[in-house]
């Protein structure tokens, strides 16, 4: 990229306040420096002139870019390799374009080493409410963390709470991360993950569609949630009140086609209201990573089957398992005795007794049957018992 | 009922295990004394013969009726006016005959002042695992006392843990509760729950379709749950094990067709574990009883909206919005900085920055504009903020 074309694409990230499907279109007819000379210039169509006015004589390119390079940072336009290009088609859609700022970005300010493309190819977004629990954000950051392990990229806001939690797990298990901020990446809300921010910079990617400097506000947040729920195959909402920024993802999510999941918690705790809101509402439930690696994984990539737990008469038949029944818990019972508690002819039951006898589950004595007892700690494997 | 035609129906009830499809359809055919006299004497099919001759000489019918008498219980027969008719349909549908057990019962034991049929009409199951947490017992009470509340029968299995905590807030509120046992009504299962069968017995409904006597086993909790799933509108479990009876009682309301709901818990919880496994399977999520009574009650009979936390922008227009970000969070801004952060033309401004005005949130101060500050408490109200 040249500097001129560089400096064409920072000026037009900043003239108008994005997404501005026009200036998009603008840039895509005549190429970056003539789109940014015409606009300049004022010599633009009405509608591009309205969404760019304010900022036109604004020209911080060079500022910007000289911010970005201090930080070793690049833009990412959609000429490059790494736009995420394929994730970005799910803009094309009826329903995305109605929604207000149902638009891909122009261009994207990035730093870190990750590659967008690659990192997004296969990822799921961490999203929930600042005002986590310690459960939402043990869930988060154990969610994030089995993401990983199985080389899902976890992207979400870099906020307090259950996105810093899947952040920092991310890291921690070397796992790749992309943070998508509402402000500048010079200088990432909030502050207070300053530190948190720089190691994603240093290890992994920081990427906003604003220009540096710019401070986020409530309509920005708004507005960066459709990237984090575009550039995933899944976004998953660990905790959420009833309003919350993180139902606002799931809401791009939906209407971008990807899957919208939820973490359940207790119904008493307010943090899992928004959860359980979506839930009701059709999002997938998840308790483990490996239920979003079967939404964002390659086809046939399945969740293992939980392990139920098992009791010694789960293969008997069914004449088996009524003879057992009415053995009883002390003491023992002849032949007629077990037909008529079993409600069977005696001469059914023989064959029964005997295939729980080789099963090692009743023996005989006197002739008389009763229950081989068992180790407690063996049974009270299961959950159920009699119910 | 003459003594007579009591004494066939206590006698066909013990005769064969429950349900015995074939020995229905005797009775429905010859009526219940000429049944009983015709399977006493062996004199019938086959196929009915082999289901009857264990206990076909075992006439415990006086006996038995006499501790019905003495429990000042009742038999309810199909001829009775008590008897289920509506709720005991559900057994028609194809998919519940293929099930075993997948019949109506012959005749129920029955004990308490509330009648079985009017009780049923507008009743939803509580189910749950016996290993309940103190997180389960309390949504359990919570919901039974919310249904109640609302004219809601709740019907449960009398077990320990879940079950016993829905009776218990059922009986508390001076609501209507039916439990319905896998033995006989005389000594019901659990021992350890005879003070709360007791009171149930005095103030409500103990039903089950099986003699005084009859010990509870394995396969007659799995038969008795079809009842509880059969005699409401939707089963609810509340807490379960990956392995769990309530998980039962949930397949029969599906095959039943009865809503099946699941609360959801903690994903770390294994008391919730069967519960998350329905939410996936397409149960309902419940976490009121309002989400109940909307199942349950009638026709149009809907929960109320969950109150959403409110902020004072939230009625704002977009340029408002859009406006109201651009002012700083200390200080104020020109007209002209404010039009260039909001990415909007001067002349756009001055419009909404008057509603603004107007609405309180912002105020002009020597030509520039600034935030009103309100009281932290009012605004801490809302979950989200920025995100």
């Amino acid at each position: 990229m040249t500097d001129e074309v560089r400096r064409a694409w920072a000026y037009l990230s900043r003239v108008a306040e994005p997404p501005c499907p026009e200036l998009t279109a603008l840039v895509a007819q005549l190429g970056p420096v003539e789109a940014a000379g015409r606009v300049k210039a004022g010599r633009v169509e009405p509608e591009v002139l309205s969404k760019v006015e304010a900022r036109q004589e604004l020209d911080c390119a060079a500022n910007d870019l000289d911010i970005l390079d201090r930080m070793g940072g690049r833009l990412i336009t959609p000429d490059d390799d790494e736009w995420p290009l394929l994730r970005f088609r799910a803009f094309r859609g009826g329903d995305v374009l109605k929604r207000p700022n149902g638009h891909p970005p122009l261009v994207l300010w990035a730093s870190g080493p990750t590659r967008l493309d690659e990192a997004t190819e296969r990822a799921a977004a961490i999203v929930g409410t600042r005002a986590a629990t310690a459960y939402g954000e043990h869930v988060a950051a154990d969610l994030a963390a089995g993401l990983v392990e199985r080389e899902v990229t976890v992207v979400s806001g870099g906020a307090y709470g259950i996105d810093g939690a899947a952040h920092r797990a991310a890291l921690a298990c070397e796992g790749e991360t992309v943070a998508i901020v509402a402000g500048g990446i010079d200088n990432p809300y909030p502050a207070g993950h300053s530190a948190l921010f720089h190691r994603i910079r240093r290890e992994c990617l920081l990427v906003s569609e604003y220009p540096p400097g710019t401070a986020p506000g409530r309509l920005r947040f708004l507005t960066r949630n459709r990237l984090v729920a575009a550039l995933t195959g899944a976004t998953v909402v660990v905790e959420a009140g009833l309003r919350s920024g993180a139902a606002n993802t799931a809401g791009w999510a939906k209407v971008l086609g990807r899957s919208v999941c939820a973490v359940p918690g207790p119904v008493t705790s307010a943090a899992s209201a928004g959860c359980h809101a979506l839930l009701r509402d059709g999002a997938m439930l998840i308790g483990r990573a490996e239920q979003v690696v079967e939404l964002v994984g390659r086809v046939g990539e399945l969740a293992r089957e939980e392990r139920h737990p098992e009791t010694p008469l789960d293969g008997l038949a069914p004449a088996e398992k009524r003879v057992h029944d009415a053995l009883p818990a002390r003491g023992a019972h002849t032949v007629d005795e077990i037909a008529a508690l079993a409600g069977l002819p005696p001469h059914q039951v023989l064959g029964p007794l005997t295939m729980l006898e080789l099963a090692g589950l009743v023996e005989s004595v006197d002739g008389c049957w009763r229950i081989v007892r068992r180790r407690r700690a063996r049974l009270s494997r299961s959950d159920g018992g009699p119910r």
